[in-house]
C-alpha cells in the first residue's frame, strides 16, 4: 500500500493557506503528501511559502522530495449540500482525495472541509467496511482523573439520526479504535444517558444498551449508561450516542471550557496584582488548552468507511491540519481499517440481534 | 394568594439537613414557609439545627413566626419510577408541596427530589396551564459577552421527547420568563442547532425553525437557529429543543467547566510559587464560579404547570435550597404563570400550525 497522505487543499476558512503550512511541515517530517486542489492556486501559493520561511533550503529540498500537488478543479463550499456536492463534484479537492485512497494511490486522506461532504465522500468514493451500516466520527475528550487516554465519543455527527443498530456498531467500531489507536487491552464501553436509573434516557439509548448487555463481546466490556458531564472522568473508554447528541456534546464543551477561560480572564482583569498574576498563569493555562485544544489532537477519524479518512475544523490551524497528518499516517500504519472490518466480523450474532430490534423500534 | 411557600423537606442526597438549613434562612429573610415531610423527623432535626446556631435567638424567633412544619408521610426515592411515585404516593412529601400551591395554601413550591417525580407532580398534581401540551424546565447559561443576563435554555429535562408543537410551545413559555423574570422587552429566541446551513439539525429543529419563521410573534423575535457553543455568547436570550438533548446539554456544560477547573489546578500544581499564585487566583476562581454555578442561582422552573414549582438539584446546598425559595417568591409575586397563561393565548394561531406539523412529522 501507498504511504502517501492525500490533504484535501481546500478545506479550512483560510484555505489553502493553513494545508500548505501543515503540507510543507509534514514534508519536512518525512511524510509523503499529495495536496490535492487547484495547481494554478497551490503552485504560486506553495512558492510563497517556502520563500517566507526560515529554514527555506531544508523545506525546499523536503517539498521536493516529499510533496506533490495533484490537480483537482472544483472546491465544495460550506453552504452546499454535502451529498449533492459529493455526487455533482466528482473533480472536487476533497473527492478527489478520497479516490486516491479508494485507487490504493494514498493510504489516508485528511479534510477541514464542509464536514457533511467529508463524511458523504466516505461512504460514496470510498464506500463502507462489509457489515458496518453507517459512517461514524470519532472524537476524544480529556480526563480529569485516571490515565492520560482520552474517552472517545461515538458518533459525533457524521449520522444525525440513528437506530439500536448504529449504537451496537458505533460501540464496536469504538472499542477497536481504543484498542489499536491507544493501546486499551479490554475497552469499557458504555451509552450516553442522562441517568442511570430505569426510564432514564430515550427508546434508543434504553434498547442500544439492553442489546449490548445481552449479547457480550469478547473485545470489549458494556458497563452500562454514562452521564454526559462524566466523559471528563475515568468512567468508560468508550461512550457512544446518535450523531446529533455526540455533535451538540462536542459544541457544547468546546464552548463551556472556552467561556470559562474567558470569565477567568474577566475576574483577573479586575484584580490587584493581575498583570502579574496573568503572566504566571500564563504557562498554566497552555498547558490546560493542550489537553483540551483539539488542534493539539488533530482532526477525527471517520470509521465504518473502507480507508483511513480524517476529519478536521474549518478553523484548523497548520498546526491542526499537521497534527492530522501524523494521525493519519499512523492509523494507516497501524492498520485500523482491518482491525475495524475484523471487529464487525466478530460481532455478527450482536449486529444480527440489534438489526432485527431496530426494525421493530425505530425511536431514538 | 398565600404568600407561603411549601418546601419538600425530603428532596436532597442529605435530606433534610440542606432544607432545614434553607427554611431557617428564608424565614430570617422574611419568607413564609411551609415545611414539609415527617413531622417525627423533622421537629427533633430543626430544634437541632436552630440550637447549633450562633444567632439561635433571632432564629428561632423568625422560625417561630414564618416556619410551620406540614406532616407528610411518605417520601420519594431517586429510584422510583416517577409517574408511578407520585400517583401512588398522594402523601409523599413532595405531592403534598404540589397539593398546597393546587389548594392555593401556598404560591410556590420547591423540591431538590427526584427530578422525574417533580415534573410528574407538575403534571397530576398542578395542571397543565390551558393550552400547554408539555410542561418544561428552564435554565440559564452565563454569558462571556453582552449583558449580564443568562441565555435560558428549555427544555432542561422535562419532555425528554419532543415534536415541533412542544418547541414552538417552549419558545413562546420560554420568552415569557425572559420579559417577566429577566427583564429582557422582546426577547431573541432561537432553535438549537448544529449549524445554520441548509439541511444541519433534525427533522425536529428544521420543522420547528421554519414554523416560527412563519408566523412571527409580537412578543418575542426569532433569530433562527444557534449553535450549542453559543449559548454563552449574546446570541439570542432563549434557546429552544427537546428535553433530552437540553439536560445532555446542561450536564456537559457543567462536566466541562468542572473539567476545565481542575486541570488548570493539576497544571499549576507542578509550578513554582504555585501556593501564592493559587491564594490570589481563589478570589478569581470564586467570582468565576459564583456565575457559573447553578447553587447561584437556585434552582430551575418547571414552567407549562399550573402554579410555580422551582426544581433543584440533588447535591443542592442550603445556599441553593435558600435561592430557589427567594426564586420561587420571586416568580409567584412577579405573576409569571398569568403571564405564561396569557402568552398562550396569544398564540392560538402559531400552536395550532405547530399542532397541524407535529400530527404529520413525529420525528425529533
Amino acid at each position: 500500500m501507498s504511504s502517501r497522505i492525500a490533504l484535501d487543499a481546500f478545506g479550512t476558512d483560510d484555505r489553502p493557506t493553513p494545508e500548505i503550512g501543515a503540507a510543507i511541515q509534514a514534508a519536512i517530517a518525512g511524510l509523503t503528501i499529495d495536496l490535492v486542489g487547484d495547481r494554478g492556486v497551490l503552485e504560486p501559493a506553495l512558492a510563497e511559502a517556502l520563500a517566507a520561511r526560515d529554514d527555506r533550503d531544508r523545506a525546499e529540498e523536503a517539498v521536493g522530495a516529499n510533496l506533490a500537488i495533484v490537480h483537482a478543479s472544483e472546491e465544495i463550499g460550506m453552504a452546499e449540500s454535502p451529498a449533492r456536492a459529493v455526487r455533482n463534484k466528482p473533480d472536487a479537492s476533497l473527492c478527489v482525495a478520497a479516490a486516491r485512497v479508494k485507487s490504493g494511490q494514498a493510504c489516508a486522506a485528511v479534510s477541514a472541509g464542509n464536514s457533511g461532504a467529508t463524511v458523504a465522500a466516505g461512504l460514496f468514493r470510498l464506500g463502507r467496511i462489509r457489515g458496518v451500516d453507517r459512517p461514524v466520527i470519532v472524537t476524544g475528550f480529556p480526563r480529569v482523573r485516571g490515565t492520560g487516554a482520552r474517552t472517545l465519543l461515538l458518533d459525533s455527527g457524521a449520522t444525525v439520526e440513528c437506530r439500536p443498530i448504529n449504537l451496537v456498531q458505533f460501540a464496536a467500531l469504538g472499542a477497536e479504535v481504543a484498542r489499536v489507536e491507544h493501546g486499551v487491552d479490554r475497552p469499557r464501553v458504555a451509552v450516553l444517558s442522562n441517568g442511570v436509573e430505569t426510564g432514564k434516557g430515550t427508546a434508543l439509548t434504553r434498547e442500544s444498551a439492553r442489546l449490548l448487555d445481552a449479547h457480550p463481546s469478547e473485545r470489549f466490556e458494556f458497563v452500562g449508561s454514562v452521564e454526559p458531564g462524566e466523559l471528563f472522568g475515568d468512567v468508560c473508554d468508550v461512550a457512544v450516542t446518535d450523531g446529533w447528541t455526540g455533535n451538540v456534546v462536542l459544541k457544547v464543551a468546546e464552548g463551556a471550557m472556552a467561556a470559562w477561560q474567558t470569565l477567568l480572564r474577566e475576574a483577573l482583569r479586575g484584580r490587584e496584582a493581575s498583570a502579574a498574576l496573568g503572566r504566571s498563569l500564563a504557562p498554566a493555562l497552555a498547558a490546560v488548552r493542550d489537553r483540551v485544544d483539539p488542534d493539539a489532537h488533530g482532526g477525527a477519524p471517520l470509521i465504518g468507511v473502507d480507508g483511513t479518512l480524517i476529519i478536521c475544523h474549518g478553523a484548523s490551524t497548520s498546526r491542526a491540519i499537521f497534527n492530522a497528518l501524523l494521525m493519519a499516517r499512523d492509523s494507516a500504519r497501524r492498520g485500523l481499517t482491518t482491525a475495524l472490518a475484523e471487529s464487525v466480523a466478530a460481532h455478527t450474532e450482536l449486529f444480527e440481534a440489534a438489526r432485527r430490534a431496530s426494525t421493530k423500534s425505530t425511536g431514538k
